[in-house]
């Protein structure tokens, strides 16, 4: 594999630094190809304007100057050398802590940044159609996101207070990495990390989880180019008929991978 | 009212700049006092690191070391400055266009940064149980988002392929504003926004929203100091029995103020 490991944590001798080293040796070890994208390390800027795009002073239409820089090679060095990275790779891994039950903002800059029109969204066939959901510039690329997060896993289970994780995170698995074509797997998450009591526990799973990436099959999202959605892009009535939220867009609900069990935090 | 006006948005020729100002308008033709937080004009920072807390070299714990700054008033200035505009506050509006699903990383930054340990979480009662899910430091305010979008209102929808709204949100909405005590009431989208056809409509249905704000009953998010969860913090059995997923924490599902009609994009 040709991993890329996008990284976003403020300190190094967090449980997330340990972690990340524990991948990346890992990797290794398996004879994989690794590039890195430490964000905090890089003082990378995660904030969308127009100076990333070469832009005048007229009126900023993100999409339409973002496609625009491009296409004409006008966006800012810092974004084509992520995009190079992510084209290079054929494997992502995003690793964070869960801040407010999302990306920390360095790193949801990076997609809003990296993740421009023409690479990340608004690419289309021959005939017009957009590619998405299952197809685009980056498709054939799978995707792993480990998250750390103060708790318990069952919290955060299907019927757990912070809400299913899955679900939480459904704007990056599927909104934008399943958006651009990448085909996301179920993610590890690490609860209760603020009192980490079984560290050799923890990243035993971790080095399971990549040792089995190249093999484990990915989220069972629905692909846009097939028949399960209407001509206003709304799930077709025979499927999950009745039903509504966000399982609706996998097409068999429940990945093997998880484990909420109580006395996993 | 006192309104808070947090607005993320990088072009002041915009739809959402236009929006804006019909909403201040509003508002003070109401009677209503107005502060702002226009991140992008106030160069606003998103990026939590050491510096925020005037902290040494030492490691890095992000929730305890934001608590000691919080508590010992040593957190940095711009911190404090939107914490007192919330503090001084009884509503909040959001208002940003929907990047990757999501806030634009300067907004979500403004949470990471502004609500740190002891002001949006971490917050005791004298018993040491947690307040959180309608009730903490901000409880009592309510809080509207506006949104733009470039999709249609109907992949947005219940069934839409982009994932419905008020779930892809539920970070925000409930896994924020609702987590650090605030009510939030179902978002407004504005949809087809690349597109925009009928801004008149558009300002109209803004218009709508501002003036029945004070009154509108805000999303059925269930109470953590209820019984409806478990000690696991896992919703009882009895309650949306055999089902999973984010709607499970709204007691009654779905609000009367969404209007997901096709041709509403």
């Amino acid at each position: 594999m040709r991993v890329l490991w996008v990284y976003a944590h403020p300190e190094p001798r967090s449980l997330n630094a340990a972690l990340r080293h524990e991948g990346l040796r890992t990797l290794t070890g398996l004879g994989h190809e690794i590039r890195q994208s430490d964000l905090y390390a890089m003082r990378f800027d995660p904030v969308v304007d127009r100076d990333d795009f070469g832009a005048g002073d007229g009126r900023l239409i993100v999409g339409d100057e973002s496609r625009r820089a491009y296409e004409g090679g006008r966006l800012s060095d810092d974004i084509v050398a992520e995009q190079e990275k992510l084209l290079w790779s054929d494997t992502v891994v995003l690793q964070f802590p869960l801040w407010w039950f999302g990306m920390p903002a360095i790193l949801k800059g990076w997609f809003d940044r990296v993740f421009v029109k023409g690479f990340g969204y608004g690419v289309t066939h021959p005939d017009g159609r957009t590619k998405r959901y299952g197809d685009g510039v980056l498709s054939g690329r799978r995707a792993l996101v480990v998250v750390t997060a103060g708790s318990p896993a069952t919290a955060l289970g299907p019927r757990g207070i912070n809400g299913d994780l899955e679900e939480l995170l459904f704007p990056l698995l599927h909104g934008t990495l399943w958006y651009a074509g990448m085909a996301p797997l179920a993610p590890l998450l690490v609860p209760g990390a603020d009192r980490p009591t079984n560290y050799h526990q923890t990243a035993a799973k971790l080095r399971d989880r990549l040792i089995r990436l190249p093999d484990e099959e990915p989220l069972p999202y629905r692909h846009q180019d097939s028949d399960d959605y209407d001509e206003n892009l709304v799930l077709c009535d025979d499927l999950a008929t009745g039903e509504s939220g966000l399982s609706v867009h996998c097409g068999d609900r429940r990945s093997a991978v998880r484990d909420f069990s109580p006395n996993r935090g």
